[in-house]
């Protein structure tokens, strides 16, 4: 098969969704896609070229059309509407690739279309009334609970289970209860987390946040 | 020097921190403290447990005592506040291991001191109000967000600048400037979020979700 850009990315994923970001390079890319380390580099300059390309891959599938809508006239969202889409396709796009979290949250972002989306966030979070002081707080809080969430919700849904719980941690144990499964799970508490998140970050824009 | 569990624990976090959660394996952990592998088994049965005293570890760390006091007579203090103490202390141990985050949030937990420390997490929210179905949510969304903080604190902090925005991302590269720096880093942003995030769920309980 032909290689390219986009089958190397491809190969670069699914390395990262296999064996963790901490194997991921060119030499490991090389073995995958069964090429010489040298003609990878006809498609890609290197590895911090590959981050930023998955990076761009998981990008475009986060929502972040809403904030275009916030603040203009007639067809007007509220941010508050805008942030939770953006919220809940950004938790879709990292749950797929729970082991590029780490990865993408500490590497320095060149990727263009992510500034773009940060761009588009900011400028929704404004034309709605934040100062500019705390847009990025705003913004980059709402990414953590996402990232957060993303990795609870890839974890075993054993993970904390009542059986596990010495019976002498009762409160826990009860809380535990299948019964309250559609409430405590860990997409329930993502929902639960961001409503909060957004009602409580009114709350501070109308008290008067500066 | 005489090898024993504790020690074994410090060489296996440093291990992690070092070169990730992937890297650890009773083999990279014998060669980190010059040993055959089989004398490792003489003081833990094998990476499982050595994964859960390194969680009591960072439990240890985390102050959950708040919670004891939550609900009950003279000195009484709320739900509220028990969380945030909870939440910052939980933060600081695990930003202070961050390759530790992903490893623990996704593998089963035995350690008896985590689930004591969520005994008494549950129990503190039961006495502060809280109907036992949303309990559990309440907590692994605080958890949530201060893991996906823990990650955005540890990055370098010229993950997104200023300088890296081509100038026709104008709204992030005004966000941005330099005199929104107190106001706008990681940290802050975790605190914005915190305070947003216990407001908003003091919100729903005051509203009777159930």
């Amino acid at each position: 098969m032909r290689l390219n850009r986009e089958r190397l990315v491809d190969a670069a994923l699914a390395l990262v969704d296999d064996d963790g970001s901490e194997a991921l390079s060119m030499r490991t890319l090389a073995a995958r896609v069964d090429r010489q380390v040298s003609s990878l580099y006809n498609h890609v300059s290197g590895r911090t070229e590959l981050i930023e390309l998955m990076r761009a891959r998981i990008v475009a599938d986060i929502d972040v059309a809403a904030f275009a809508s916030v603040g203009t006239s007639a067809r007007a969202i509220p941010w508050e509407r805008a942030l939770e889409f953006w919220a809940r396709s950004y938790l879709r796009a990292f749950a797929a690739h729970p082991n590029l979290i780490r990865l993408l949250a500490t590497t320095e972002i060149r990727d263009l279309s992510t500034y773009e989306m940060y761009d588009a966030v900011i400028a929704g979070l404004r034309r709605g009334g934040w100062p500019e002081s705390r847009t990025v707080a705003v913004m980059r809080t709402v990414e953590a609970h996402v990232l957060g969430s993303a990795l609870d919700i890839i974890a075993p849904s054993d993970l904390i289970a009542q059986d596990s719980a010495d019976v002498r941690f009762s409160e826990i144990r009860t809380a535990l209860d299948p019964r309250f499964v559609e409430t405590s799970s860990a997409t329930a508490a993502f929902e639960l987390g961001l409503n909060a998140l957004i009602d409580g970050l009114r709350l501070q824009l109308e008290a008067g946040i500066s």
